[in-house]
């Protein structure tokens, strides 16, 4: 019976990691609703049978339209995703990444709903000692975005209680199949991935040896899965990552190999608030939310590569 | 000459630190002027001879109208400075003390601005162990008040340069005249004072036990002054404080004491986002701005009480 469906909300549906994480929920006999604005995500994406309000989540008129909705979790994913696009407009990061997970944390505790969710990054640690970052690390945040994301969790934090259960997942870097292959400024693998096939060469804005803890996204799917029904009282955090550095190079390097032909590549130039290098300890989320990376990073970019090619 | 006046941007002028800040900078010969939305100060406190425009900090028109200014410093002083009452409208908060440090970063560099000061919040600290806090202890925000000037910390660092100095003030616990006797939220030794001043008693929220660094308005006009010229390259922050612990207790009868008849005092309840007990160290601020703490808390309390005998 439908009415009998478990109610979540998922913003930012219209996005990759929003979108995937929607079609989960649906696919396991959720009732899924989502707000996104459409700035980078696209209507298309947003998966069927997932009920949609457009617009932004710290718009007041729109979370007014779900006050009376019993949500057994809220999953914040959407936002403003780039530490660099975050320069161009300080102001709509902390709206959309800060102020939008406010309004939600208000709507939790309107409705009574128990479990929190929100997307958070690894960005928040900014420039850290060449180990595996863990979840107690002090954050040291070098982007407008790392900024907003970090305020979010301290939001959470406060708003946390035995009724409320908050977990914010520190996503490392995310992708795979369905990540947006015409934003150029957003997504990594997605960029280089989506250069080489289109113009048969890959410009890398920044060093060869910066080095990422790539994590697939079905990966991540499931860590926001488990953490909906593992949720504890309280707050936690969690890293979502491998506990594995892939360098530029090597991510470049496979991509290349991968398409099997003459691909140029030149590396230029730095990216603003960008980090060197990252990688993170998941010895956590291991340990309390079960979780585990199942796809290496040549399995991945695999996947997302017979992907690309159907979809570019 | 008119003209050939430093220009000084004092936010928050008709509070109790801004305002004494402001008569300071005029005192000296500076043109100030102010943004301030007389929320919780008043028209009467801004000092005379200070330019005023009344709003928010965050209203872009009101920034549109100083974008030709030609500013030595600008002191951001204006802001919800209630930990209490941020749980009330987290959203204004994050307003009033977030995004309006954003538009002023943004202004700043605009206009060429060289010096940006911050009043900050030993609030920021949250919960430390009982010794005293120096400036690289980890922050752990216990409000929405907290989260917000941490944050606004933050984008000055990522702001600040070798053209803009960044200095955050991390202010303790400010008394002295000119604090508003009307506000029972805010200002520990103010609300008692008028408490006892007005009803013959005080009522207090909280421990007795409880203990705060309490520091002098002058000195922290002093530590604004110093600040402003003694500004360094890059971002910096600095406790304001004397690095004495005061109890509750021992505010409550130094007041008691000091009206010399018989005042009622009751100990009750506890106050949302409250820390127990905290104090600073002040060795940074000493050391690298000279400045120092010139009014112990029996002296200040004094003053305060002939000020307040007058004006309640």
């Amino acid at each position: 019976m439908e009415s009998q469906k478990k109610s979540i909300l998922i913003t930012g549906a219209a996005g990759f990691i929003g979108a995937a994480v929607a079609q989960k929920f649906i696919d396991e006999g959720f009732r899924v609703i989502t707000i996104d604005n459409l700035s980078t995500g696209s209507r298309e994406n947003i998966p069927k049978g997932v009920e949609f309000y457009e617009g932004n989540v710290f718009d007041t008129k729109i979370i007014s339209l779900l006050v009376n909705e019993n949500f057994f979790a809220i999953l914040h994913i959407a936002g403003q995703s780039s530490g660099e696009i975050s320069f161009d407009d300080p102001e709509y990061d902390l709206n959309s990444n800060t102020t939008s997970t406010l309004k939600l944390l208000q709507l939790a505790r309107q409705t009574n709903c128990k479990n929190f969710i929100y997307a958070s990054t690894m960005s928040i640690y900014g420039l850290q000692p060449d180990e595996a970052i863990a979840e107690d690390f002090e954050p040291n945040p070098k982007s407008f975005y790392a900024v907003g994301k970090l305020a979010s969790e301290q939001y959470m934090r406060i708003y946390s209680s035995k009724d409320l259960n908050c977990i914010s997942l520190r996503l490392f870097n995310v992708y795979g199949p369905g990540q947006n292959m015409n934003n150029m400024r957003q997504g990594m693998i997605s960029i280089y991935m989506s250069q080489a096939l289109k113009n048969g060469s890959i410009y890398v804005k920044g060093d060869k040896d910066r080095f990422r803890d790539m994590v697939f996204i079905d990966d991540v799917v499931n860590a926001f899965w488990l953490a909906t029904f593992k949720a504890k009282s309280g707050y936690s955090c969690y890293n979502v990552c491998t506990g594995v550095k892939t360098t530029v190079e090597t991510a470049v390097n496979s991509i290349v190999s991968l398409i099997g032909k003459n691909i140029s590549v030149v590396y230029e130039g730095t990216t603003a608030g960008d980090i060197f290098g990252i990688y993170g300890c998941n010895i956590k989320i291991k340990t309390e939310l079960n979780w585990q990376p199942f796809i290496n990073f040549q399995q991945g970019l695999s996947l997302m590569y017979q992907w690309a090619t159907k979809n570019i």
